[in-house]
């Protein structure tokens, strides 16, 4: 690096550029494509570009002390940073300038280009038989005849009306009780854990009680507030996964755990801040905003909800009490460092977890701020490369109950895949890698507003058609400068080879083709390597062209190549020739194009209707197994039943992977997509493809 | 209080007095007959007369701020007292004199006459079946085709070599597994609570784990440490209750609680903290002592224990850890303060508890330093006033396995009392107050060097024979000044009352006998009160006569009255006239002199010889429940199926009180005693009496 550039790297996108030493954190996260907001115009007067400077290890430069590396602190930053905010390296963008390596962490109000979030609830069916369950009894005062302990009343009470028996009581809870029951004037409502322990006791009478279903991802955490009782989805919210400073995929953060004593201590207590930062952020959502609220005693402790009637909105008013259940999902490794169990053996073949099974942990034990007595499930684990995520999926969308032969594949940054009916289920994990999600490539970046999310390459003048998020037009019906493109996320990514493929641009290898002659096409001087513009630097907001490069065109293809292995080994095992189904979990599925990626291969041939989206299905499931107990159950049940499978030890493993990262992977053009694809796509593609190769 | 005298109390033992000011605590010490260890004669040069100022409530003076109410701190106290200990309120009491009202806690090391405990594990039979037990497994290394997770894999071996099923682990404990599994080389062993939960994992093959049978008393804590296996009892430890400070009886703990906000919390901590204490010096007996081990690694870590060869000892160098399971019994106050339930209902009509139920409560819940995933099992309380500690006693003898009927009395600052057989059991409680333990009498101690235990007086010239505890030899076979008296404990209040009415000293209605012209009897001056002078001063150790004053009689026989009545009305519910046993539990039965408390109607009648002393069978059924499940659900059982009764609501309730305080409390002299105590006594007995009444 030259003497007067620094790296400076920004999360939660990722970005990462040399930047020249003197500019301001701001400028620097232009230059990036990150953008962060500043109304004031970099003039430290709106407060907008609030940033922090991360502490955290960073793997390639070590940045240990990277809070010197930034300018000094000006005095007009105090407007806006509160103390214990400066103590935690919070600094405005626009005053503080790159005077070394820094890696800058942009909180989600600073970031100009909000992240669009997918992960809202999708209507699945779920029956209504939720693991907690509020009760109301009212029992007779203690008598001299009859001075029964308020315990054993309320349980004589319980078993009386409902049927329950040897309740047992969390220890916090009991210490409610006596005031609970004197409060409500010997009328009372518990809060039953399965069917087995009194957690919650309140006065009176109520009828709700509220869960969390939390899907941890390597990358994003998401969380729904559900009603219990209603199974009404109250708020989804969702944040980055603080680890995210930690390294971005799992191995990275394994191999910290490993290479650092606290390592996991930090990685567990982050998410649980996390964890704990969005339980706030749910609970806040309950209150009304206090513009909102006329008069002050409104937001008195007496007053249970408030309604806004010009908002048509009730506000809940909960408290963190109020959240009495909580399940759990993440891959193997979120699951470890979560619960702080040592990871360092699910990166180590033959890849074992610590436990497969589901468990039940006290809120309190884990230190997630909600009702203390509350217990926690957490999903089970199948192995060590497919976790409780997939288990989620699997009781979301139950392949076991199922005659057909379902092939479900939930891409994250790793690609977790089942194939299998109600007779036999096999799983099998794939380095799929995080190209696909758009991550790593020159250009890459998040499904944000500037975000390149579906491509068009005309075969014959390789004019590139495109959308970005946050603009309805394309790029045909645009200015160049409308577009403000600003990079290209994982749904333009799964787009790009299947386009550049059939416009000629790019051979069957995968590299570009050296018959094209593109003017799209150049070969950029200082990497030495080929590139195609897909938005040129006028169409931009960064000023600069926007390519994917040869090594783009690599990582894509190991992705999609590891994916196609995957799945066609598990068939293959299964002796299976044809699937009757594709489930794509996650973003991927709901972005990916569905013909195209038939085209390119990125997996194995089905028709194209029966290729289905199902969203967050992981996200999904977590819910189910919140507003359902026996999905606990399943979920345990399909954690052992699923064969795990490792396919790298397959003998032909490394043959069937080079093959599979061309295009297409089969012997004769397009013949393999007969049936598969409606004709008239079909026939079009054809045409297109043989006046290109006759060219 | 004259101004030049301020008001003393030295805790545990709580004695307490005016003292002139000025003097330094070890002469007010002796004044009061606490006597507080000072080798070098008050020279500051020996540090054996440690004390703390505490600052801890206290009732009458409120003495707040007593860390002033001493003279200031001398620099040679600096010797014996580090910075830690005088930032606690440590003193050395030659150098702090009075100024002031002051609370005073002399540690057990300060103590001139170490109390005598007896609270020894005693001989009973129990079924080995404890809660907690060790497993050893070897399991096989994962492998690609079998990589199945460390828990399931060594519950697979678990299941299959031991017929474990559906085992359960802490999460604490998973965070171990790991690393034992690895360390020991695929071979470990679990602790496994109930069957249930695997609740620890150490590598290789262990067989020993250990447990702790705690008694929690208003005034006396007592932990017997056993090995779960082979059921020794490896050591007892004891303690006095650090709540003393808050009052010594659980009205005054209760009050203590209601009128503090914090109350709960800090006699919870200061239980808790205390038993924490216990189990540090439990552990610590473990160890040799520094000056026995003779190389220095012998210390280390890796040898397992030390074996002393001239002790013929081994010493086991347990740690927290190994501390795998608790049991408590405590009464329904002790109980609750100690999980902090709220206890005020227990003091107020009809005196409900909180829970009835045995608790499993996880150690690290409770703040208990042991094994963080140990559970602690706490004993059921029958009703507010017969706890978990009335439970323990009948866990420990059965008597709903008897035919006979049998009437179990446990005395301690309350008395609690159990009546009935295989086919019923009631129990009531009867507030006995402390002068039967001998506290709050104007020279009662406790059972330490010096107590008065034993007392004769001759029926004709009131001559008093007594023993006193550390000397074999009774007064009669002693010079004045070997005697050394300080006070009376329980076992000598017992003897007293019966002695002196025999005496003709004290007349049918508990008061001194007009016509008794005792040349020991005497009107105090001061309070115009009557006493009986039991030691002259030349043979006590406090340079005063030790007496037994008229209203010390009073409180006497308020205890005495309020057993009888207790035991009477029990039968007469009962539909009994006459008792097969009377089992007296606790240090009061161990002292008592079983005629004479038929002689001064302590309880109903009943054959001298069936009147047996158990023990601490409160601290046995703690031992039994620790080493014997079963025992657990037998506490449960019995904590229910027993009925409880509230005495002070029967009609003639005041009546039958009234009646039982007077002495003998039949209508004709000893005829109520023929064929109960052997003829020869009871004629001895008749002749003397007869002989003071003709006189």
């Amino acid at each position: 690096m030259e003497e007067d550039k620094a790296m400076v790297i920004f999360q939660p996108s990722g970005r990462r550029g040399e930047i020249p030493k003197g500019i301001n954190l701001v400028e620097a996260s232009r230059l990036l494509g990150v953008d962060i907001e500043a109304l004031c115009g970099e003039k430290k007067k709106c407060g907008k570009c609030k940033v922090r400077i991360e502490e955290g290890y960073f793997e390639k430069y070590n940045i240990e002390t990277s809070i010197s590396h930034v300018s000094p602190w000006q005095e007009e930053e105090g407007d806006f940073i509160s103390k214990e905010e400066r103590e935690k390296g919070f600094r405005l963008g626009c005053a503080a300038e790159v005077q070394g390596n820094v890696l800058v962490f942009v909180p989600e109000e600073s970031r100009a280009g909000k992240q669009v979030v997918s992960k809202a609830a999708r209507d699945i069916n779920i029956v209504n038989n939720p693991a907690v369950c509020c009760y109301t009894v009212e029992v007779k005062k203690p008598q001299f005849e009859e001075p029964t302990a308020d315990f054993e009343r309320i349980c004589e009470a319980l078993e009386r009306e409902y049927s329950l028996k040897n309740l047992r009581i969390d220890i916090q809870c009991l210490r409610q009780l006596p005031k609970a029951l004197r409060d409500g004037n010997w009328k009372l409502t518990v809060s039953v854990w399965n069917n087995e322990e009194i957690i919650r006791a309140r006065p009176g009478e109520e009828k709700d009680c509220y869960g969390l279903a939390i899907d941890i991802g390597t990358t994003t955490v998401a969380a729904y507030m559900c009603n219990l009782r209603t199974m009404e989805v109250i708020d989804t919210v969702s944040m980055m996964n603080p680890q995210c400073k930690y390294g971005e995929d799992v191995m990275a953060r394994i191999t910290y755990h490993m290479t650092t004593s606290d390592g996991l201590e930090r990685m567990g207590n982050d998410i649980m801040e996390g964890l704990n930062n969005l339980v706030d952020e749910a609970i806040e959502n309950t209150y009304p905003p206090k513009e909102k609220v006329k008069s002050k005693d409104k937001q008195s402790e007496d007053v249970e909800f408030v309604e806004v009637p010009e908002e048509g909105k009730t506000y809940l008013r909960l408290t963190r009490e109020d959240i009495e259940d909580v399940t759990i999902g993440g891959n193997t490794a979120m699951h470890h460092i979560l619960l702080k169990l040592d990871p360092q053996y699910v990166s180590l073949a033959p890849f074992p977890p610590v436990i497969h099974h589901s468990l039940d942990v006290r809120a309190r034990d884990l230190g997630l701020n909600i009702n203390p007595s509350a217990k926690i499930f957490i999903l089970p684990n199948e192995a060590g490369f497919v976790g409780a995520d997939n288990v989620g999926v699997l009781i979301a969308e139950e392949p076991y109950k199922s005659d057909e032969y379902q092939l479900i594949i939930d891409i994250g940054t790793n690609g977790e895949l089942v194939l299998g009916n109600k007779y036999k289920l096999i799983s099998s994990s794939c380095a799929t890698g995080p190209a696909l999600e758009g991550a790593q490539l020159s250009f890459g970046m998040r499904a944000a507003p500037g975000a390149i999310e579906r491509i068009k390459i005309d075969p014959e003048t390789h004019e590139v058609d495109y959308k970005v998020i946050g603009r309805e037009a394309w790029r045909s019906f645009s200015q160049p400068e409308e577009m403000k493109a600003k990079g290209i996320c994982g749904s333009g990514i799964l787009d790009v080879l299947a386009e550049l493929y059939m416009a000629g641009v790019v051979d069957k290898s995968g590299s570009f083709s050296e018959t094209q002659k593109s003017n799209r096409y150049r070969v950029n001087p200082n990497s030495n390597q080929g590139e195609f513009v897909l938005a040129w630097a006028e169409e931009s907001s960064i000023n600069r062209d926007i390519v994917i490069t040869l090594k783009d065109l690599r990582q894509i293809e190991l992705g999609k190549g590891a994916l196609y292995t995957g799945c066609k080994l598990m068939m293959r095992r299964m002796g299976l020739e044809k699937l009757d189904k594709v489930k794509i979990a996650g973003a991927f599925g709901t972005h990916v194009d569905r013909e195209k990626a038939l085209i390119m291969g990125l997996f194995p041939d089905c028709p194209v209707d029966k290729i289905v989206a199902v969203g967050n299905a992981a996200g999904d499931g977590c819910r189910a197994a919140l507003l359902d107990k026996k999905k606990r159950d399943e979920a345990n049940w399909v954690a052992r039943h699923v064969e795990y499978i490792e396919l790298t030890v397959e003998e032909d493993f490394e043959k069937q992977f080079m093959q599979a990262m061309q295009i297409p992977h089969m012997k004769d053009e397009f013949t393999h997509l007969e049936g598969i694809v409606p004709e008239e796509v079909l026939h079009q593609k054809v045409k297109k493809r043989r006046k290109k190769t006759a060219n």
